[in-house]
């Protein structure tokens, strides 16, 4: 791995009181090549602008993909990355789908690791802040013409993550727009997938809503994600989310919740969620949260459902009584290193 | 519009002996910038890389459209444009479906007549070559945050198309991968669209196909789409295409052809074509022409169908009994100004 340090760095205190999210970048980023059938070196350089013809494929037929996670530093000046074997999984799956190139793990996990160490100045210790790290790869060939590109980009940026906000969102489940189709790209994490919800959610938004819950893109009769996170409902004590699918994203913070659900004595059910079921216990005074989940905010609780007319609010629960509060207070409480893992989810970076 | 001409061309001859598309670009493109709400003054500058950051946008969620067309010459060295209106008209329903902002008509129209007038050496006279004209837009702010961006750069690229081989084709109909859902970006001209596109296509090929005919996602029972162009079938001596819909792009070139057909006195009609229909067809010996056509190509014929587990052959008739090789001919024939232009498709570049 080459590593070209900046020749100052641009870190001071006030980056942390920033507010905004994937705005900050810290000194570096990791960049490598993919040409000929092969990756190059991996070159840590400084963070900024390259050279990009704009006949790049990537911006013509979005062969685009990324992942998301974070590290945390602890009251020891330690820094750990959250479950990155998940991610660079994923990445890899994504890759797949995408007829892109994998990235060997070399440069994903140990690329990861020497830039996280070489920034990790730019790590917060507050506790709901982080360092967000973005592992992305797109196409980069010198050509338009509709086919897979024969060059790529493996670039890994870091950026500070302020404390978010958790305040209650709205929700409009989907009647008629989709998020993905059964036999298309819905579980990789590819960039069209995010630039096609967009439109909706905007629309959702003029009805008065914050975001969407997208609904299965046939009948428009099961929830499958909301926003850009997985979603779950809890109707009585019974925490009930979606299984994976094509169509729905494999996502890291469903899954850690889902085993901290599960291992807390929780009911939880993974199986498919009717909209009529929801909507069904809300009129019984049985639907008690809607939250999504995913990396950027751990977890966004819902104060209101959009049934196609009717706008349901949900009471947010006390800290104590919310599965949503809960369930984020030991997944934080382990990111942190406040306490015990007995997953091995943390990963430390450097000595 | 500003305009920087590049202090010498690299035009040269030997420019038209290249049989690759999209690699070949001129001595200009046009760049225009988006950013707080407004355009700023389209710029023609000479080919090449620009600076952008690997945190814009469009790498990572995918906001990015394009068009596609082509100019001609004739033997009076006039060049023309086939139906620019139709491309600016759909390239701002894509914007609007991607959630990114319209491009106005001087930009977009008078953006690309000036272009090619600039580098109107570079359009090509030979029957069957064309000069291919790229506009594109995609996302340019440098935030890794997953919403709409502040900023974008519309481009228009050209690219010397040389002549396309109509080397016949065999096409697997898709029962298993998607290319698009109900309530989705299908009929945009995104760059997802084609990302989603390339695995399906290449698992396609390892079945020994060259492409893929998209169906419905929910049954595929219904054909919408063949490869990255629209797909025509002649069952006896009738012209079947499915209609235009939120799934399927409204291609110029099928508008012109089926324009052409019902002119030419041929039997079309416009409605979902049912795979068992084509099944049964090529069973009774009336599947006589399954064809792709879009801008790049015109007109691919297929010489095979996959039908699930069945390879069904297409023998591919001669050009006088051929509706693809007739319709090709009659559009090529008002393309490159051979006859009169009864519809006003070209529009004439310069003086």
């Amino acid at each position: 791995m080459i590593i070209e340090k900046i020749a100052e760095s641009k870190f001071n205190d006030s980056v942390f009181d920033s507010k905004v999210f994937g705005k900050n970048f810290t000194d570096h980023m990791l960049v490598a090549k993919y040409k000929d059938g092969k990756w190059d070196e991996p070159k840590i350089m400084p963070y900024g602008a390259l050279e990009f013809t704009p006949a790049a494929m990537a911006f013509h037929y979005g062969q685009a993909i990324f992942e998301g996670m974070k590290a945390y530093k602890n009251e020891n000046d330690e820094v750990f990355i959250f479950r990155p074997d998940r991610n660079f999984e994923r990445f890899n799956l994504s890759a797949e789908r995408l007829n892109m190139p994998t990235v060997p793990e070399e440069i994903f996990m140990e690329g990861i690791q020497t830039i996280v160490d070489l920034d990790r100045q730019w790590v917060p210790k507050n506790y709901g802040t982080s360092l967000y790290i973005r592992p992305t790869m797109f196409a980069t060939e010198e050509a338009i013409s509709a086919r897979s590109s024969n060059e790529f980009m493996f670039v890994v940026l870091l950026a500070y993550a302020p404390a978010y906000y958790d305040k209650p969102l709205s929700v409009k489940i989907a009647d008629f727009y989709s998020r993905s189709a059964q036999g298309g790209v819905g579980f990789a994490k590819c960039a069209g997938n995010y630039a096609a919800s967009f439109y909706p959610t905007q629309e959702a938004q003029k009805d008065g809503y914050d975001q969407v819950i997208w609904t299965d893109s046939i009948e428009h009769k099961y929830i499958e994600e909301a926003g850009t996170m997985n979603v779950m409902v809890r109707i009585g004590d019974k925490l009930l989310t979606a299984p994976t699918s094509e169509r729905i994203l494999n996502g890291v913070t469903r899954d850690s919740l889902l085993t901290l659900a599960k291992d807390s004595g929780m009911d939880v059910e993974i199986r498919p969620v009717a909209v009529q079921e929801m909507y069904d216990a809300y009129k019984d005074g049985q639907l008690k949260e809607v939250f999504g989940c995913g990396t950027a905010v751990v977890v966004n609780s819902y104060n209101a459902v959009g049934f196609a007319e009717e706008r349901a609010p949900i009471e947010i629960l006390s800290d104590e009584e919310s599965f949503a509060s809960i369930l984020k207070g030991k997944l934080r409480d382990i990111q942190y290193g406040l306490v015990e893992d007995p997953y091995g989810w943390r990963v430390k970076v450097g000595k």
